[in-house]
């Protein structure tokens, strides 16, 4: 939370943390970290959580490919993470926003993926009527599970939840109003997911 | 996200998933919530995630008894979730206003956390410097870690760093601009931590 300039920077950040609900937690996060391109986005990790910070495309092209590596290993994994975008507080620094645009993680198997999102728009007087049309476009997109206190849930095939939170990430900021929160929970090889 | 009034309730929810990073993650999680005085609030539990809510009190009471009973069983875990008051789409269903107040977890063993906290005051063109001033009541109480994109963090004793996280939930919001939102990540036990 530097105190700096900003809001019109194309700068996208995401801040999560993947947590394996198994005794190789260790072996399962490096894992995916190993097997996943994170050349085009700047990566940090600390004792709590990491952070990738970058242009759009690369950064959602890594959530989603660190979390499917993660899952693949069968055993029980979450996500927790906050998209973040147009934060006056921003910094310039710690950004590859000269990369490529070509996604390096193509990976395209199927993952059943139960989560929920919320939206937050700041410093935005009509952020209601913005979050309800992105949840709208959920259930016209089919990925809608549920409504819930404080979030909605989004379920379906990995990539179709991820491209739904990219494209609700994109339409829920305006040159206007570019501070764009979004926060995702995802679960993944939960027993409760029965024969999903 | 129903579509209701709201915005004066003095309603707090928080929406949460605790992720032990073991085996025994089942055992865990119903341990915890077996030990825990949840009476005082309304409980709702799907397969991403639990929310509860009720008077402030209880919901933070009931929130770091969850993670302290986690965490005494010594393995790695990790709680994220989000803090909510105010929401303009928030129902009056589903609350527990009429508890009173006494609080129903007491257990003060001591258990270091390492986490990280997101304001997000809604709909408030200075909620910058409402951001700022928390971490500056952070730093006066000794439990401020680090500055770090899109987040603080806040280290210590799980009562301290619950403490903090109450006031400043508190703090950042007004009856002009009831609508709060903190995000939470929290780290116990982590082989990260050392010897701490």
């Amino acid at each position: 939370m530097e105190q700096q300039h900003c809001g019109t920077s194309p700068i996208v950040g995401f801040r999560f943390s993947l947590h394996p609900m198994s005794d190789r937690f260790i072996d399962i996060i490096k894992g995916a970290l190993h097997e996943t391109d994170t050349s085009r986005v700047w990566m940090h990790t600390d004792d709590v959580s990491t952070v990738i910070r970058g242009k759009q495309p690369h950064v959602f092209n890594v959530a989603k490919a660190l979390t499917l590596h993660a899952a693949k290993t069968g055993e029980h994994v979450a996500l927790s993470g906050t998209f973040s975008a147009g934060c006056p507080g921003d910094t310039e620094g710690d950004v590859y926003l000269k990369a490529d645009d070509e996604l390096q993680n193509t990976d395209d198997r199927n993952q059943y993926v139960s989560s929920q999102f919320a939206l937050y728009p700041m410093n935005n007087p009509d952020y209601m009527a913005i979050i309800y049309r992105e949840v709208d476009r959920a259930k016209a997109r089919g990925v809608f599970n549920d409504s819930m206190h404080y979030a909605s849930g989004i379920h379906g095939d990995i990539h179709d939840v991820f491209a739904f939170y990219e494209k609700a990430f994109t339409h829920a900021r305006s040159s206007r109003f570019p501070h764009l929160v979004m926060t995702v929970s995802m679960s993944l090889n939960s027993p409760s997911h029965g024969g999903q």
